[in-house]
């Protein structure tokens, strides 16, 4: 569905987001109807805030598929044995848990992230060296019992996100895909138009490797601090930021600029970390067993969302970036008139033909100035309006939600602008 | 993605299911590799599997978008607060919750139905008689504390399902809608490929209607009893089976035939029993406040899987409809000579450029007949053969998956008979 009327809508814009919300993400998210807040950290996806996830959740996917991924979507209700195997279930080691319990007896928890349910899955499956190298991801719901939720959807208890993890023969076959992964990553974050403002940055490894790599959009929003070489793209989170790290990277400190990021996707080479304790093994070529080498790949589509609000908007609202926008355009229709409803539904039509997303304001009862500031907060990448006055000017005033000032055009330029 | 190499799919096939696992829905998706067993009720789609839901939930939202739907997502955790206005949050009243804990205090539960989630958040949302109708939707896991579960996919923990809430002004403007769903209902179960076996039923209606209407799929393992008149293609649950309602109904005793049947659908009128507790009103054409009539619309997407691989199989296997395959036809590739492998890897490459959606069994190392049980548990409508013999009688071997025998066509008639 590629279009939607407006005075169809449920979701109306709202002056105030609720006391609590002090995010900025989550204000104009909620304000536009893009979001409703169930309690702290819990959100509802309305209808727009719907398309924006649907949108982000594609181009992760093509670029997931592009280097070899493959979907699967793993239970949230997850069996305690499985997590026992990691150490992970104990409440004492992971203190984000939701776990609830089962009507006939036993505890099960939800999926706080799922480096055992994809080892579990794979155990089952992989016995050979020909089964290997599989990447496998989802999406889904994750649920974290954090204590205080106060970032909107940038932290949220229950979230959507995407994981992909690698299995491997060897360390050589891992390095080549987590290399691999890391262009995608930046696609991914390229294509949903924040990639100017992202870093990949150097975060601490664990016991199979030196580094993790996230990608850290700057924003003042951020919860994290890194240290920023313009010259070089290449950042580098607090946790890590010692001399010794800095020489091993060939980074001058005085060079480096200090900045607040949100972490918009992380990747992390997990060695057999998690393939030991599931006896994850293949048999190679010569009948040998060997564990298999992991790495995971994690994406929050709903923070990325927040995010791109955080960094692309203005005290007006949200600016989508064409790619991510629920609509391209937005048609407004200022006054009642049979000639103004009469060319905008007609404008309207056009735009369904030449499959253009649209939404389309054709509400009745509003004030010009209401209708504007609806559209600033909402954000479609374009606006297009018909009035008394476009219509006797020739057509409809076109503008960027970028621009201060539209130009008049005609509906085959209209048209032909946004093709 | 259209096309996959069984070579790189991880998901393999199985020759028993788990012992526990006693439904044979679970037992032939499981041993095909398309579902994974979490635990008894709770399943992971693996990538064959996630394919057919997606299929399915495709043809469930383009006629939720037909009668006017609107989809958003809600989130699956539960304030107890929303819950407690309707009086269903009391575990005496709602024996299946999943409930667990906030680490800051406080009870939350995992959604196991959604007519609260939608009437809180559209009570934000409505105030006018212009505000309506709405019809909003949404495709989710639900989660249902189940004492046994036993009937594999056709009855869950946590399953996958889409539900819609249909808010209106008045009783009338709700029966229009609700005729309007009933086709809508139909035309899934029609397009899903198992119209023919089901029926619209009369079932237990409420305070506000004296029947819903469940939509029920003939087969022995299903666990309702109905009571169908095969000529008029009416039926009547047993839980309404009366000699007052078959008078009502214009049915006659004599005419209807007992039988097993599952329940893959149901619509039903809610009146105020919702709008009520949450105080949904809207202000009338005469500023008069009235209570939004409501009504409720579900289908669970993975029972719906389950259904079609318990009416559509036989002794080999499954047997998917065009509609919701995974794929549209299996390739294989018989034997492992030069020759051979150069011919299916065209005939791949030629379905790859006409955009028929095939998956390739590329696998080598196999015996004929294994391929041959694979693709039969598997189910593809079509299966195309490249064997030394296949080649030398000039073509490829064609057959669906209903045929005992196929037919030898050329590169060209395959792609012009699927395409």
């Amino acid at each position: 569905m590629g279009y939607m009327r407006q005075s169809k809508l449920f979701s109306k814009t709202r002056k105030e987001a609720p006391a609590d919300e002090i995010a900025k993400n989550a204000e104009l998210l909620i304000r536009g109807g893009f979001i409703y807040k169930e309690m702290a950290g819990v959100y509802t996806l309305l209808p727009l805030g719907l398309r924006v996830i649907n949108k982000i959740e594609q181009i992760v996917r093509d670029e997931m598929n592009m280097v070899g991924g493959m979907e699967m979507r793993t239970s949230i209700i997850q069996a305690k044995e499985v997590w026992e195997k990691t150490n992970r279930w104990d409440d004492e080691i992971v203190d984000n848990w939701f776990k609830t319990k089962l009507k006939n007896g036993g505890e099960v928890g939800l999926s706080f992230t799922n480096e055992e349910a994809h080892s579990n899955i794979l155990k089952q499956y992989v016995n050979s060296y020909k089964d290997l190298p599989v990447y496998v991801y989802d999406f889904k719901n994750i649920f974290r019992n954090e204590t205080r939720s106060k970032s909107g959807i940038l932290r949220g208890r229950e979230f959507y996100w995407k994981a992909l993890y690698s299995f491997s023969k060897s360390e050589t076959e891992h390095n080549e895909f987590y290399e691999k992964a890391k262009i995608a990553y930046k696609n991914v974050f390229q294509k949903v138009g924040i990639g100017h403002l992202t870093y990949m940055t150097f975060a601490s490894g664990g016991t199979f490797s030196k580094f993790s790599h996230e990608f850290q959009t700057l924003t003042s929003a951020g919860e994290d601090t890194i240290y920023v070489d313009e010259a070089t793209s290449v950042a580098v989170n607090q946790e890590v930021y010692t001399d010794e790290v800095l020489k091993d990277l060939g980074l001058e400190k005085e060079k480096l600029v200090e900045r607040k990021a949100i972490e918009v996707g992380n990747i992390f080479s997990l060695g057999t970390k998690f393939s030991a304790p599931f006896d994850l093994k293949f048999k190679d070529e010569n009948n040998k067993e060997n564990l298999v080498v992991m790495g995971s790949y994690g994406i929050g589509l709903t923070r990325l969302m927040g995010t791109v609000v955080e960094v692309l908007s203005d005290d007006k609202g949200i600016i989508w970036p064409e790619s991510i926008a629920p609509f391209k355009i937005q048609l407004l229709s200022l006054g009642e008139s049979e000639n103004v409803t009469k060319e905008a539904n007609k404008v309207y039509g056009a735009l369904l033909e030449a499959s253009i997303e649209v939404i389309f304001d054709d509400r009745n009862g509003m004030s010009v100035g209401e209708k504007f500031a609806d559209s600033d907060l909402l954000g479609m990448p374009y606006r297009a309006v018909v009035s008394e006055r476009s219509i006797k000017e020739g057509g409809i005033e076109l503008k960027k939600r970028t621009e201060e000032k539209g130009s008049i055009v005609s509906l085959d330029e209209l048209i032909k602008t946004l093709k």
